[in-house]
């Protein structure tokens, strides 16, 4: 239906193109399409030309490095690479929310930890109660419900709450820069895919609207889901049980499974992203690999090697010692976010 | 890319048209393109009617059973759906095939039940074995190697070999009349998946080029996968462990993990079929279901209640009451194979 729409619409301009009898562009319209710069939030530099060089090598049919649509494949790491972490995860937050939502049919948890923790608001306890804990928290919050009530829960969340620091909508804690490759890689025949540590059912509900990658693009973390034959129809019902960590080693797996061919580029900041970089870079033909560096305390946050969120230490020495490209967000980025 | 081209061919033949003082097209001319038969291989009637008038509903703008583009999803199950099943599910002979290739690496198989009864060519024993003796064989075939190196076995044996009692290459064992509603829903906007209990990775290398459905939008069962960091860079291996059956309650698991949106279209032919299409029906739009029933013993195969492979049973009765298609291959069909 689109093309034919686009078709149309050409159709229409070029009707009228010769009802005006000045139908051919001139040089200068010519020069002045040419001239439209695909990455408006970048600033000039090697990084932001190091992105226009791949895309222009892999495009340029009869070019030693050209990629068949087809096999333009970019992954994309979510949390940190195309909307913000911190001060905590976004999908954390939402389990909190979640925690506290559920805490009036669970009278137990105001004396059980983890769940004290979140309804007391204590980070400590929380943090001490460490990644068993912090199971317990994402089980309860994201387990126990069919697909389609969990879909709504996060559509609900997503559309309501805000960042605890900006107050903006998550949805907006986005990186503008990021934005604008996404829709450059698209608007070369790229297929965009999200590659990430957090759930899969978490991202699919919005990732459509915001980065115009639909659910099936989406990899992502997961709980395992059962199918269910109930009086009024079937279910596929969230359980409280791991079923498959995208992270780190998980990516290339996940990569693997759900898309099935190498990406020719992949994008992350931490060295959770690490194997996935490795692994686009091992493909036979042209690769790229860029890192999101965390550079701007002012604008964003500044973070890396010792972070406990979006760590970013060995990837960094992988990056430089091998010609990856590393953005920093303070010199590279005019806006970080769209409303900057 | 693509729209950009189509772009240009709608402008080139308007302005053709236009020099040529004849632009609008002629009453006759339309009911001409019309009339094009998107469905060649099927005989009138009422099967394919009920395809053709799904496909108008869902795609009439501004019609009550309008359905965006990005939401017209259409699942086929592959083993007897699209292609045939018959002697053997045709991925058991590439299993069998490559047990024989592998045995002289493996004298202990001489003597080792299930691995005997295929190297003597002993099908008795080799059902007798069961699916503890199944398992077995898949995971001695299917395992052990990395996924570059699997693919690469795949390919070369779908190039290779032929199906035992036609001759044909296996890819010569698709449905003609499946291929037009594939290629007839695409063209209509629809975005095609397969969803098939076969192996994922068995499947992928060649899907595209039979089906023109890339690896991004196949679903199957699958092994464990895992990433190793070897001296010549990164690798996927694959281990001989289940990880997923994507079959019967396992499809809609498969759907969603992959998918992550409901189909509004399923195609299949077993109860193995039989939740994906609960699963599609249960939506809240418009929804179409079609099983392929097996009942042409003299160009393909007649089978179905009792049959071991491909059992057509609860299926067909739920077909029955919920009126979804059911298409009978004898009479609907007029060809079976391209090669007919």
């Amino acid at each position: 239906m689109r093309s034919r729409t686009a078709g149309s619409v050409f159709l229409l301009v070029s009707l009228l193109c010769l009802a005006l009898s000045a139908c051919a562009p001139q040089p200068e319209q010519q020069a002045g399409m040419a001239a439209i710069d695909p990455l408006p939030s970048w600033n000039e530099g090697a990084t932001k030309q190091s992105i226009i060089d791949f895309v222009n090598a892999v495009t340029e049919e009869g070019g030693p490095n050209y990629v068949a649509p087809a096999e333009r494949i970019a992954t994309f790491d979510n949390d940190g690479t195309l909307w913000a972490e911190q001060p905590a995860y976004f999908q954390l937050l939402f389990a909190i929310d979640r925690v506290k939502a559920l805490a009036p049919g669970h009278p137990g948890w105001k004396t059980k930890q983890p769940f004290k923790a979140v309804l007391d608001g204590d980070m400590k306890a929380l943090a001490a109660a460490g990644e068993h804990g912090l199971l317990e928290i994402m089980m309860a919050s994201h387990a126990g419900m069919t697909t389609v009530e969990f879909e709504a829960i996060v559509k609900d969340w997503i559309a309501t709450s805000k960042h605890p620091t900006t107050g903006r909508p998550f949805t907006g804690m986005v990186y503008q820069p990021m934005l604008e490759v996404l829709g450059y890689l698209r608007a070369n025949g790229f297929k965009t895919f999200i590659v990430s540590g957090g759930g899969i059912e978490f991202m699919r509900p919005w990732t459509e609207g915001v980065y115009a990658i639909p659910p099936e693009q989406v990899v992502g973390s997961s709980i395992k889901t059962v199918f269910e034959m109930r009086d009024d129809g079937p279910v596929l019902v969230r359980l409280p049980e791991i079923d498959f960590i995208d992270d780190k080693e998980g990516k290339p797996v996940g990569i693997n499974s759900h898309i099935g061919r190498r990406p020719i580029a992949a994008f992350g900041n931490s060295d959770g992203d690490l194997q996935m970089l490795q692994w686009t870079a091992a493909g036979d033909g042209p690769s790229f690999c860029l890192y999101v560096h965390h550079t701007d305390a002012e604008r964003e946050w500044a973070y890396d090697r010792e972070s406990h969120i979006g760590r970013l230490d060995k990837g960094l020495d992988q990056a430089e010692a091998r010609g990856w490209t590393v953005v920093d967000m303070k010199s590279d980025w005019k806006v970080v976010f769209p409303w900057n």
